[in-house]
């Protein structure tokens, strides 16, 4: 099959289309309406073989991620995704494989109705680069740069499970259904799109914590030029990165990434009636320390001594 | 430098920052507002090393050409293109090389006004994704699937060029300075947003012919239920093409590739009013040949013999 007859057998396949679609696939571009009153949210992540997953894994997962990435960047922003191109490289035009990623990729599409407009296929290392768009009522997008001194700080779901996953990842010290519950995690992220309509009435910033939630806190305060202090015993962790990795919380807490949870802040007057909505919500979010004035990041520990923390997350280079 | 700081140092110039963008690189997303009665264009392009260029061409040519033949595909639908996202994946972070493609790629946004508000930057097998987005009054986008039989077919310049520089990349047998005049063609392209007012008025469908004339007029034909008839002796060609390869001419004509013109179809009552407003503008377009109610791809030769063509454009599987 060429190109073009791939994309007709595996990315052509019937999905939601709002009416916002003009047109999508088919041409030398999409062309879409945003509607009146809204902005427009433009994220792109690429997942690069071995380097974000491993060639061996099943397709469909690799496609399921390269949406949950992009989705949890516009959840971020308290946004609803609405729209993805797919540049998608592959080394062969395998059918088999093509099949398994087309499959995982509209599942995470559909779950959130968010349509696929267009993209490319080329030859080349295995690799995908998908853009997300979502849209935002004027000015409500939730930013990095816009937190303050006093306002509280929070994340919405423990951490560390999917690194604890790479860390197992060729070992079998665990049980089946302990590891099964791990790869779950590394696997099949879900952004957090069930908060954006609390985020975007109650949080002064917000970011996902997708680089590790101390690198990731980090961009918030030096674009919000703040500081910040944790707790670190407030910090949610998984209960296999507890009964695993004790010794070593601090890095799953702080630095393992692909968490694809929330860090967000909250300004002390809002923070009894975003309590209220969550609860009414069913969502548990946990209130892990405060933003200060003066700048750097610091943590205190269970003693309740502070000490100065250097963030260390995922970096490429 | 880590990924953040070759963001800052290569990917953060000043550039045009029109107030539609209401905040670009930095945040989980960009935020973009679409002026009200216009649509918005979404494309994506990738170029892989190896495949679209080579890893050996100066960095300044691949930033300037990742940009250009994506909006050469905002210039086919007659939109004016505005953002861009850059995805970007490195083996290395080398700072020489990114300088190079830095300067070639913000030449090539800035002569278009062309505003970077992201992306994403990874490390992999050298390859780049462009999206770019282009602004088009409501229902003015010119397709592909609107050619109506005895529209004409229209070519906007000479082609060949480009696959003939290619043909002899590592070949010395022509005059440097022409080697110069076509290297200059493959690494140089310019999109033909100056057709974009003319498109908008008078074209019934049209495509850019990035893959070759041949396979992407027989887009146009598909997706609008026609055939097409060309003349050959018609289709311009580069001046260094006729030179040296007049018996290979069909193949430069109609397969060669990487032409980034615009193929397009004018209805036979427009014909008068587009050549008026062409010749005014100093832009010189080439008839080609007739969109036919009978589907399927014809061309008379010099004698007026007319035959059977099978579309043979790059094709990545």
């Amino acid at each position: 099959m060429n190109e073009f007859a791939l994309i007709d057998a595996f990315f052509k396949k019937p999905s939601v289309t709002p009416q916002e679609v003009v047109f999508g696939i088919g041409d030398d571009a999409a062309c879409v309406k945003v509607p009146p009153g809204q902005e427009l949210l433009i994220t792109t992540d690429t997942l690069v073989s071995n380097v974000h997953f491993l060639s061996t894994w099943d397709a469909y997962d690799i496609g399921w991620k390269a949406v949950m990435v992009n989705l949890s960047d516009i959840a971020a922003m308290a946004g609803n995704p609405c729209w993805a191109s797919l540049a998608l490289t592959l080394p062969q035009a395998d059918p088999t494989w093509l099949a398994r990623f087309s499959e995982g990729l509209y599942s995470a599409l559909n779950e959130y109705q968010v349509t696929l407009i267009g993209g490319d296929l080329t030859k080349g290392p295995l690799s995908i680069t998908l853009t997300v768009h979502g849209l935002i009522p004027e000015g409500k997008a939730v930013r990095r740069s816009t937190a303050k001194p006093t306002d509280s700080i929070w994340v919405s779901g423990d951490l560390g499970a999917p690194a604890l996953a790479v860390s197992f990842l060729n070992q079998d010290k665990i049980k089946a259904t302990e590891k099964a519950t791990l790869m779950h995690k590394l696997l099949r992220p879900k952004p957090r799109l069930d908060l954006v309509d609390i985020l975007k009435k109650y949080a002064s910033s917000a970011i996902d914590i997708s680089d590790g939630l101390g690198a990731d806190l980090e961009h918030i305060c030096e674009m919000s030029c703040v500081g910040a202090c944790l707790s670190f015993e407030a910090i949610p962790l998984h209960p296999l990165v507890k009964k695993y990795q004790k010794d070593n919380a601090a890095y799953f807490a702080l630095a393992g990434g692909d968490d694809y949870e929330i860090c967000f802040t909250i300004p002390g007057n809002q923070e009894a009636q975003f309590l209220k909505e969550t609860q009414e919500a069913h969502i548990t979010c946990y209130k892990i320390g405060v933003i200060e004035e003066a700048m750097g990041f610091r943590i205190t520990d269970s003693e309740g001594k502070t000490s100065i923390y250097t963030p260390q997350g995922f970096k490429h280079f």
